[in-house]
């Protein structure tokens, strides 16, 4: 059936991946001796700590407004926290009122470029890029510009500003990165941030995983520069830190100015954030940051067992590590977008593809994965290696 | 300061209506003997009832998959039970998969209008009209196209074909309305799908407020016709029946096609409703028909007060009442944005003027007020008129 109207912008736009690659296992039933390694979304599996679930369930209980309607751009304790919470973690100043809660860190992606970019602009992306991300610039008519990152999977700022055009918007960044786990260096944020200053472009930081970076130490200094507001808008999710992917909440910060016009965004598209969620991060913020420092550490250790196991994994190659994700090469003879069905039915293993995150005309692709490792424990990284080393190339 | 980089749609879209009043009321004292009768908002104050809450609290304490990511349209079984429901409130044939949640009503809008329409096409939306709606058609650079109502406000078939062109992708019906309060006459709504049919655009039809009509069985035929998905795009929204504003749930129901464009959309703003919204929402629908009609009686009451109120009122005019609205003229010499602000320092009453539904140039808007009475009680909707009848016109 022929569907009518239909915009073509969005008929254009790719169906969400991690539900296309779900279809790949739907309907297996894999043997108890040899269970689904499933690494291919980036969200926590347990639930969060009991403290914070009794928080929530009090509120729903007792709060009256925790039902009803709350500001557009989010509960003020809250937009409070984020700013003292930002300030501290990275330096300078945040003030409440350059904070928004949105309904997830998507949405927040979403605001910010709808304040950004319309049909004809462009905004440059480093590839492999987050596939969310591409979807909204393609269903909006924006201009993905791919900026593809080198061997080390980092961008690089020269080429950032050889693609830099009149139409230029803004540049996206996300650290650590997703898909390619790689932890931007402080100076190529900073220097990028020059660059985008310096040609009047925003610059949009996604931190969505930085509660699991692996270096100790604010990541940059990009909050220390008194002016920050006039370029830089900085992302961040509650959902991995606090275990709240099921709630929808996340943050932007960025300047009074933008923040009016992200609040039109809100008011038309979610109204407002909904409460309990954020309740829970509020609650998460103020008392859970001995638990999540746990929760990093065992992160870490994954994350070390990941690259011990590929390093040692005959002709694969580990490109980036970090946060929730390992990006690598792999050793088969077809594409990835085979290779990971086949991977599925051969290894028990689901992962996505580096096609699902590239241009298709960007060779890189069909020799990449991405490997959600966050929920998978050391032994079964193991496990994981073995299966891997036991496949055909 | 000026801000740049600045999507002009952005830029041209005005700021969320119901914010900007609220700045009319800040920071002043009312007296408690007189103190604000706030009808700016279509607003449950009151939560829900106990029982809903002791679920949601139990599934915050104990169902770990409430606080994780779930399918992008939502919880299975809610779209089931929004399925049958509808079905047995319109007659007809619906199943779950016609049937997606979203994070609000509003984003139900945005979702469908985003699979509809882009720059440059024309959407048919009656005036006054829903600000909201309005909004997102800016931002998005679809062009409006205001189709008047009557005296009735009743939009009129014949001159909804008459504003038709090759760029027309929607029309967008309310019914009960919002703001004018006017419950929409089956054979109007049959007579607009006809239209639409046959001109190849969708019917957008939301009925937001349709536990609280006035009259009683089906409000029309629409879904008994076993083609009605090749049409009709149903938006409803579980906020106003079960007082759950702050848990941001809504509801599609489309065809199967026009929700797999759907999805694209919702994953990539704000990748699945929240969990314990849904479960909310899916007890309400199951256990609060009796609780819903109660509240439905008591509303009806209040509108039965608007409408002798209104008319034992010197000058004043009810152009329509139904939902959570009325929509009067009033007899002020000054235009209804002045007069609006009169009435917070003259009679402590907060109410929208009719210029925050209309285009500019549309004189009508100057002479009109949105009452939303549903939070006033019978004996102060008396007081409500004891106060506009002592206001100088």
């Amino acid at each position: 059936m022929s569907l009518s109207p239909l915009n073509p912008a969005l008929a254009r736009t790719f169906a969400p991946p991690v539900m296309e690659a779900a279809r790949w296992v739907k309907g297996i039933d894999f043997p108890a001796d040899k269970p689904l390694i499933n690494v291919a979304q980036a969200a926590p599996v347990d639930p969060p700590p009991e403290a914070l679930r009794r928080v929530v369930a009090e509120a729903a209980l007792n709060n009256p407004d925790a039902h009803l309607y709350g500001p557009d751009l989010g509960l003020p304790e809250l937009r409070a926290e984020v700013a003292a919470t930002t300030a501290a973690h990275y330096g300078g100043t945040v003030s409440a009122d350059q904070v928004a809660i949105t309904a997830g860190c998507n949405e927040a992606f979403c605001a910010v470029m709808a304040t950004l970019a319309g049909p004809g602009d462009e905004v440059i992306v480093p590839t492999p890029w987050y596939f969310n991300h591409k979807m909204w610039l393609d269903m909006t008519g924006v201009s993905t510009v791919a900026l593809p990152t080198g061997p080390d999977m980092i961008p690089d700022p020269e080429h950032a500003a050889a693609l830099m055009s009149e139409r230029t918007r803004a540049l996206v960044l996300i650290s650590p990165n997703n898909p390619s786990g790689a932890e931007y260096p402080a100076e190529v944020v900073r220097a990028l941030a020059d660059l985008c200053r310096a040609r009047g472009v925003a610059l949009i930081l996604d931190e969505t995983y930085r509660d699991f970076d692996s270096r100790s130490g604010r990541p940059h200094d990009l909050f220390t520069d008194p002016d920050w507001s006039d370029t830089l808008i900085h992302l961040y999710s509650f959902s991995k830190a606090y275990r709240l992917t099921g709630h929808r909440v996340g943050a932007i910060v960025a300047s009074r100015e933008r923040l009016s016009e992200v609040e039109k965004f809100i008011d038309t598209v979610t109204i407002c954030p909904n409460q309990l969620g954020q309740i829970a991060a509020l609650w998460g913020m103020r008392n859970l940051s001995q638990w999540v420092a746990g929760e990093r550490a065992e992160l870490l250790s994954r994350r070390a067992a990941m690259i011990e196991g590929f390093g040692a994994l005959d002709g694969w190659k580990m490109l980036g590590c970090g946060g929730y994700f390992a990006y690598v090469e792999h050793p088969a003879a077809e594409g990835s977008a085979d290779f990971a069905r086949r991977l599925v039915r051969e290894a028990n293993v689901l992962c996505l593809p580096g096609t699902m995150f590239m241009p298709a005309d960007d060779p890189r692709g069909s020799r990449q994965l991405r490997i959600a490792y966050a929920n998978v424990d050391v032994p079964r990284i193991a496990e994981l290696m073995t299966r891997l080393a036991a496949v055909r190339p």
